[in-house]
């Protein structure tokens, strides 16, 4: 039967299950992706289960995410991290390299392979035909030992690309085109699949642009064909010998289809504060502009650096608006300052940063109060800039020069100006200096782990109780966040080792009593969600750190995938309402009961609690093996119950046991 | 008479008193600097004044210390700057324009003019014939106000230069010379004049090395005369006619006198935490390196980049190496990037970072605990870096560079390289949009002052009590830094505009005990301190915030200038032991009585307080007018005092009566 392309990718890697929409599937993993706002917990996973060496073919932990060094925590983490990689054979790059996605396009991506990611946008990597999906931390640190990443198999989306983008639109807008048609939960269950003739016209890095920001669209992931685009680009990244064609069979069907004309498009943004709030540019012009941020994993081509270059070459950026520069990674700096484009951006007035994510993740550059901010980064989730009445914008790079000039929102077509046509070399600069690759076996024993004081060994979490009797400690609307659940930013994310310490912040923007609240009730509790609970970031921490502080069971309508699977992941039970306008008839502090869970779980997927004294209809989604890991309080527990019971592998010793 | 530089600069300028040494005199100041983290709290001394307009020839306030913007905070501290600077005709450079002090030599700076800054280091602009004081924050909004500064004459301490720097040796070595020399209390009550013909190779960038760390002397400031080397450097940043010659007169004398045969020197280093720790660098060489940090107003020049990129072009900072490098402007990175050198940086594995003083004031790059740090910085100072244990080094740029090659302290001359001679463009850019220009008198008129949450008015503060009896709520040792006293850092600086905010952080380093024990006492309470009490910054919130404290007497052994000059401005009475063995007599908590404090500062400079039972001698070092500002609480109350009694100046407005 022919085949698309994000089936040959499943195929090639499927260890469990048929992949038929809705099915857990089982696969094996080739290359794994961590950052150091996710990673140090990764590592700290890896020491608890015992881990010898990583058995992926290739595992690389970033520094991209935390770069500011405020005070000794930040530093201690990279010690940290760096000590790490080396004891347990990751590749390491070093603070300043650059963000993960697009280095690890550059330097390691290959066609035709899996990849799992602890960072939602790991997904970018679709863009050269790998199958990359961002999921928990947990799940990257089970690949690590060896087990296949389990998901339920998604439906495939085509979506169809016709024609040719007009002057002044770039592959930022397509993809707020499928934010603008689809929303947030558009892609839910999901792989979107680019494919048809109008991908002649992107380059790898424009299809980096849109498999990032499938993310926004709640996509497990996107996928593009491995064609000519994709060689040129591992040529000029000097990796010509790791490209293999992967393209679809003449005939491929979709579960799903959908066409675009890209020539039809304009120039979009998403209003605060939500990437789906998406209207025209037109729409919108005129309103100030405070501050515009260029830069992160959703524009990190050195073309969408140079675009900028070349508008505001010999002009200024306005005198009301700070424009700051996150470039990419160090090798796109250098090819932006061999391009003449670095010294045109200082020349305009740009605030040229190091390399990183920067205030994509809220690590600096947070705007004032209420001020309008327009970047080209994929989120803008409130606070998430670390302000938390903040008001961003995502848009193009164009969109974002053409603010940067004139002060206020502007349609690019708009100004007095011709579209520049960057010329790109041929062969990017190559430097992997940065890159300290993993040390031979034999050293690597010997290694000690750095671990600084904020540096605390994972909490270890009991069995799920067959009967509990939980208050709702919290009740949420719709399309919650992981941002909203765990904030970011330079306050929060500097504790992401130290979960004791994190704690105290879980869903502080949405309520701040519930830490002490959690705390001072000291046994189990509930929280109830709207749809698509825990949307975004794929941070643990958003599962852990309440869990630390006592929580058993989620209610919601929906769940993202990502948080779904890291609620199972470290014992939490998520249950959806059977009827979701049960919802409302939720009281704060009401008393939910359970009885028997045990039994219920493994017996099917419908789960009846006790509210008060009325029966509340509620399902689960978990396999039998994801039943079996909640029970047992957790994936982490539940590997050391296998290793101990059965066949214990050879280099992987049992996590101590439940207390 | 045959005069040199320094009384030149002084005669042309006084309007009060004898010039000789240990005499108050006042001088009429023609220039302004501040910052953005004293700025803040001068803008809100103009507020309380009721100023319309300043009456300086030139006044500009920079945004240099803080730029990471980890809140909303920072970005609010920007936005009220650029409205005060817009409200009383200021000029503004915004955030990413540089670090004030070779920004204002190249834009500003004239010979013969008189500058004094709210930040110890402006002393810099001495390099170019001026004679640049650092002060607190009140005595720059009284300039600005109109007021003479009033100080004690200095004595003036000749350094005649003889000679040729040798290879790997470099201005930074100069001043590290002088520091071996005299140490952090050597220029004390002392202005430090260059001559000699070691001069010539010396270019007006050198001289700023030099010129700047003269604050860590201790010195009242120092001065070059204005020659040759500042008509090049006037004429390379496009402003020749502002240069005017300023020598001393042949057979001028000094009042000390000190010889350096420059060709003598060698390699120095500062060792933690004091920049008067210095050896010879190979006496330390082989000491692992874990960070360099290239930039600050300490080592700004175009040369001290390059000379460094010139060093690492084709190799590789060593693995375990964070080297960190803050272009001082954006006029510099404009250069740095047309002669290839940013090329270099970021090749060999540079972070580079936005043009500020970043690491320098603990606003980021921090470093982890107990891990060597060498800096180009001009200080040292316990816990200034943003990590309380830290283990900084002041170095030379090319000390600091071998080290980032090798990952050890590393004396340069041990290199296999040869010497790298930087060829200097002869005209520099030229970029003024980032200055923004005072607006007309009218317009400014109508500017609204944004402030945001965190900016809070001046606390008004009473006179000071005829009787009081004061608990010594802290004793502490010999060179206590405003550092120690007021933190800087990510966790406090943001607070410079919120007294009752920032009040909760004072020597929280020393005994975290000690703002609540003050609040707790809720009256007037004593600190005893050593030699050099209050060296460093020229933080007035070192004083403003331990005063809202409830501080009313500091008893010293003897005080940093700038320090003592804030507590007198702000209405704390500084005296000094006559028998410094008093010191030891003093107990935790023991109370100090003064009886009559009224007549006995008005009468003399001796005062007598009971210790207890016992007598204590102490004395005063106050001129007349000083006595009087303490007694009515500082100069802001003397102010509106005098305008409601006297002659009110036409554009002054009383500041609000004590409560």
């Amino acid at each position: 039967m022919a085949q698309n392309v994000a089936q040959k990718l499943i195929d090639s890697h499927l260890v469990n299950g048929t992949p038929k929409p809705g099915h857990e599937i089982g696969l094996s993993i080739d290359q794994t992706l961590t950052q150091d706002a996710t990673g140090t917990m990764v590592m700290l996973e890896l020491e608890a289960l015992g881990l010898t060496r990583i058995k992926t073919e290739l595992s690389v932990q970033y520094v991209d995410h935390n770069l500011l060094q405020t005070d000794e925590k930040n530093p201690e983490d990279h010690l940290f991290l760096q000590s790490a990689a080396a004891r347990y054979g990751l590749w390491f790059s070093k603070p300043g390299n650059g963000v993960s996605h697009p280095v690890h396009q550059a330097r390691f991506g290959r066609p035709g392979t899996t990849m799992i990611g602890s960072d939602s946008h790991t997904c970018a990597a679709g863009a050269i035909g790998m199958l990359a999906i961002g999921v928990g931390g947990l799940e990257i640190a089970m690949a690590m030992a060896g087990d296949p990443v389990y998901l339920q198999m998604p439906e495939i989306w085509g979506v169809e690309l016709t024609g040719k983008l007009p002057d002044w639109v770039s592959a930022k807008d397509v993809i707020l085109e499928m934010l603008r048609r689809h929303g947030v939960k558009g892609g839910v269950g999901r792989i979107i699949e680019y494919h048809g003739e109008g991908l002649n016209y992107l380059t790898a890095m424009d299809r980096h642009v849109i498999a990032n920001m499938g993310a926004e669209l709640g996509a497990t992931t996107s996928v593009f064909p491995a064609d000519d685009a994709v060689r040129e680009f591992l040529t000029a990244v000097g990796r010509p010998e790791d490209f293999t064609e992967l393209v679809a069979d003449e005939g491929a069907k979709y579960d799903v289809e959908e066409h675009i004309d890209l020539s039809t498009l304009e120039p979009l943004i998403a209003k605060p504060s939500s990437p789906g709030n998406v209207v025209p540019v037109h729409e919108v012009a005129g309103e100030e502009v405070y501050q515009v941020v260029v830069g992160s994993s959703a524009n990190p081509g050195l073309r969408d650096f140079a675009v900028v270059a070349e508008m505001l070459k010999g002009r200024q950026a306005h005198n009301q608006v700070s424009l700051d520069i996150n470039p990419t990674s160090r090798e796109i700096l250098m090819d932006l300052t061999k391009g003449g484009w670095t010294f045109d951006l200082i020349s305009s007035g740009a605030r040229l940063h190091q390399s990183g994510c920067m205030g994509c993740i809220g690590m600096g550059q947070a705007p004032a109060v209420g001020r309008n901010s327009l970047r080209t980064v994929p989120r803008n989730f409130p606070g998430r800039s670390g302000t938390d009445e903040d008001s961003v914008w995502l848009c193009s790079p164009e969109t974002a020069a053409a603010a940067a000039l004139t002060g206020r929102i502007t349609d690019p077509r708009d100004l007095e100006m011709d579209y520049p046509m960057v010329q790109l070399p041929t062969t990017y600069s190559l430097n992997t200096e940065m890159l300290v690759p993993p040390l031979a076996e034999q050293d690597a024993q010997e290694v000690e782990l750095v671990k600084g004081t904020n540096i605390k060994s994972l909490p270890e979490f009991d069995e799920l109780p067959d009967d509990m009797d939980v208050p709702v400690l919290l009740r949420v609307g719709d399309n919650i966040s992981t941002d909203e659940i765990m904030p970011a930013g330079s306050r929060v994310l500097p504790y992401r080792s130290n979960i004791p310490a994190i704690a105290e912040f879980v869903y502080i923007q949405v309520d701040d009593t519930y830490p002490a609240r959690a705390q001072e009730l000291g046994s189990g509790h509930a929280i109830v969600g709207g749809e698509n609970y825990g949307q975004g970031s794929s941070r643990e921490h958003a599962v852990i750190a309440p869990r630390y502080l006592g929580l058993r069971v989620v209610l919601a309508k929906s769940f993202a995938r990502i948080h779904w699977q890291n609620l199972a992941n470290f014992g939490v039970l998520p249950l959806e309402f059977v009827d979701p306008e049960d919802y409302l008839s939720i009281a704060d502090n009401a008393v939910l009961s359970f009885r028997g869970l045990r039994e219920a779980l493994r017996q099917g997927h419908d789960i009846t609690a006790m509210l008060e004294d009325k029966p509340l209809e509620l399902r689960h989604k978990l396999s039998d093996r994801q039943v079996e890991m909640v029970l047992l309080g957790g994936r982490i527990p539940q590997r050391a119950a296998q290793d101990t019971s059965a066949q214990p592998h050879e280099e992987i010793k049992p996590a101590q046991p439940e207390g």
